[in-house]
């Protein structure tokens, strides 16, 4: 087990934190963003996550003798900088969007401002907490929408990248509208419901597929869910199933939940299962499928007509097989000198990697009318979108394609949750974090929520902001 | 953090315990394998990883009071069963694949023995642990060998999916030959050689490039890599580097330790950069290049002719990209019934889903005259090949395909772990692993190692198992 986060770091933010000491930079203060650059799987938005277990780690981020012991033994690091390390204390400012917001490329989601040792050490937790959960959360939301109001579980632990793939991938994939997970911990821990019942080996400990049921039922007749696929789903696992429903489940006074497919031709399977359900007066028993599930996939079933009520989405989804990264960086964007802001830029031959300078704010614009969003917009940290008088979003690239907009709501993203190192947010519990997710992404337009060839959202760049970046880039190319 | 992992189980593996419980089957003796079907990325072989996690997991396993009070919360679990778990004590014999060892489908990893309550509710970490650092291990596997003997540094922390995903796959990566990794707990924990200098920040931190350099090689004269991509490589970074190198490290008597490029054309950059590093004295001066890398990447760069010295490889290792799931899984193969053996089969009308039934054991056999491996056979559990007559390979599938081999030598790959829940295996140091991976590797054919449409390793059935198997199919489809 992993029993301190403060050695999670790559080692050069321990060598650039001993030159900063060295070169008595240790309290200049900096800004940090943390943004991406691109959406997942081609999508028009991604969801952001992390937040929680990355403020938790800063929250408890300090350095026990043995750590200090193990830099020591690198023969690299002066006795003033351990000493340094072993009286820290994490003073930074921090920033952050929501979890379970729709996000967008170059946005800042969280913003570190303080001393730079301080904002340089966390750096790779924080990358890996936003990225792994925001990975997750991004794809689980593009296969909820795919499953069209019927409900999608995670089942995933099984195949996930560990330990924590498994459980802040099920938190993540919460928070984009699953409706629970296979995996137990999750729902002890965050209150994510726990569902499952039986394997195929369940039914192969008894001697034929009957006694399996039946054992089975008898032991939970009032949460009877059989998997009914492990010999022959029509021929005998459905017929078996409605035995049992009727000689046990019934019998004891309670209605039956539901029937599983592992396997085969689900959309086939499930519209066959159904019918008989139905005809034996099952209704109300649920379907429930899983084998190698996406997006994809259950967008073709359910366009082919398959009954199922509840997806259960695996390895595709715990890993986000189809695109497995979610690239988020955090940059530097300022430096104080002598009180002075001075913005920083990363140029670069390729103009989408050129970051945006500066210590900035999110906003995102509503139309009053329609209650949708029309575009985000980055400013200055300090700058004020005036929602009484027109505003005017220009794309910072091509700056003659312009759009005056009146009428619409201007409201910050990102969230104060640290100051001075403490902490002045109060986490949300996961089910508001998943309420959020679903409000807020119902104010997207469709359109940009396409599976493919999405609408681009607008994120434009104030007029002051643009300003500072291209002052930088024309002193830069003198 | 996650504190008791006895919870992180699929839930089903509770159901279906109380139902063993209730059916008075608590105490019936199973026999459940591990394997898995299809090796990532169209390879030709894998490395099993995972195991030492996997059994210090079930070393501590236990129900705490907190665990079982979740589980009477969901009010399907019996008392006597939730008494049960209190009690719980782990019994089982487990055989395992050394870590590092290449394997191949359909083979068992890890095979779990006992009864089956207890057998079931290790499946979920069981599956997780080896499948993580196998997937892992396996992709580092082709990326060490595309490297064709430069150094391989795990670069990926910031993008894995988790901490776990970050630390026990730079564990796996270096059992599969990395030299070392970004990750600095890595080294705490396990001894993986931590390395990592500075970010582009750092340099941006200054006014210029050259005092930037200036000022780490005078915090690091002994161990001086500078970054040299923040503004232009050729016509900056390596300028600035080489005056750093002759102004500060060579006059405090020490050697330049290397440059690092991380953006651009680097087979074009890195050539120049040798060229002009050696051309000024610095010939041991070593290029280190990351930059979305694989062994795809890597191959092009080496046939170009790049002049690099290591390689560091971030998202596409540390995710395993391109085929981010091992698809390992856990199935029933015999269930014991008043002292005799009744083994099972899974049927699938994909035959290549058809699961191996018996308690089994499993041999690689080499030739004496090479030292390379022929074929692995999978026997019944207690035979032995008789390495002094001629033995007679055939393909399950295909039987009349048969070799007749003499002068071998037949090695057991499975190894006893655990004897009735105790540990009965001295888990190796992560150094004898990673040796382990490499010597076995190097009994393994070429042709068996190629990147693309490898020679298919033969996994053959023993004539025994093959018969057992065989009834079991005729039996089933009467």
């Amino acid at each position: 087990m992993i029993k301190n986060l403060s050695l999670l770091a790559d080692f050069y933010e321990f060598t650039m934190s001993q030159g900063y000491f060295e070169n008595s930079m240790k309290d200049t203060e900096v800004v940090f963003d943390m943004f991406f650059r691109k959406v997942p799987d081609g999508g028009g938005y991604a969801i952001v996550a992390g937040l929680e277990q990355f403020i938790k780690y800063v929250k408890e981020l300090h350095f026990e003798k043995s750590d200090i012991e193990y830099l020591r033994s690198k023969k690299i690091f002066s006795d003033e900088f351990l000493q340094y390390l072993a009286d820290f204390k994490f003073t930074c400012d921090i920033w952050a969007v929501k979890e379970g917001t729709p996000v967008f490329p170059n946005e800042p989601l969280v913003i570190v401002k303080g001393p730079v040792i301080q904002a340089q050490l966390i750096e790779t937790m924080l990358l890996l907490s936003i990225n792994h959960q925001s990975l997750i959360a991004t794809k689980a939301s593009r296969i909820v929408r795919a499953a069209d109001g019927k409900a999608v579980m995670e089942f995933g632990a099984r195949r996930a990248q560990g330990k924590d793939g498994a459980v802040y991938g099920a938190r993540a994939a919460y928070i984009a509208g699953c409706a629970g997970s296979s995996c137990t911990i999750t729902d002890d821990m965050f209150g994510i419901p726990a569902l499952g019942t039986m394997a195929h080996s369940w039914v192969q400990m008894f001697d034929n597929e009957y006694d399996a049921f039946r054992a089975y039922a008898e032991a939970f007749p009032s949460d009877c869910t059989l998997l009914i696929d492990t010999y022959n789903v029509l021929k005998s696992g459905l017929p078996n199933a409605i035995r049992v429903f009727n000689d046990v489940v019934l019998k004891k006074g309670f209605r039956p939940k539901g029937v599983r497919i592992d396997s085969g031709d689900i959309t086939y399977l499930s519209k066959k299962v159904r019918d008989e359900l139905d005809a034996n007066g099952f209704e109300d028993v649920k379907i429930i499928v899983s084998n190698s599930l996406d997006e994809n996939i259950i967008k073709d079933t359910l366009a082919q007509g398959a009954m199922i009520d509840i997806f259960g989405v695996g390895e595709r989804l715990i890993t986000s097989k189809s695109e497995p990264v979610f690239g988020g960086v955090y940059k530097l964007v300022s430096v104080y000198k002598d009180g002075m802001e001075i913005p920083k830029i990363k140029i670069s031959e390729n103009v989408g990697k050129i970051t945006n300078p500066s210590f900035k704010n999110l906003y995102r614009l509503f139309d009053n009318k329609t209650g949708k969003a029309i575009a985000d917009v980055i400013t200055l940290h300090d700058e004020l979108i005036d929602e009484k008088e027109p505003y005017v979003l220009f794309d910072p690239e091509y700056t003659w394609k312009k759009k005056i907009i009146s009428d619409f709501t201007a409201i910050p993203l990102l969230i104060q949750v640290m100051k001075k190192g403490e902490l002045v947010y109060e986490l949300p519990e996961l089910s508001k974090v998943r309420a959020n997710c679903e409000c807020e992404l119902g104010k997207i337009w469709d359109e940009v929520k396409r599976f493919e060839n999405p609408h681009k959202y607008y994120v434009d760049l104030s007029e002051k902001l643009w300003k500072v970046k291209q002052k930088l880039l024309e002193d830069n190319s003198k």
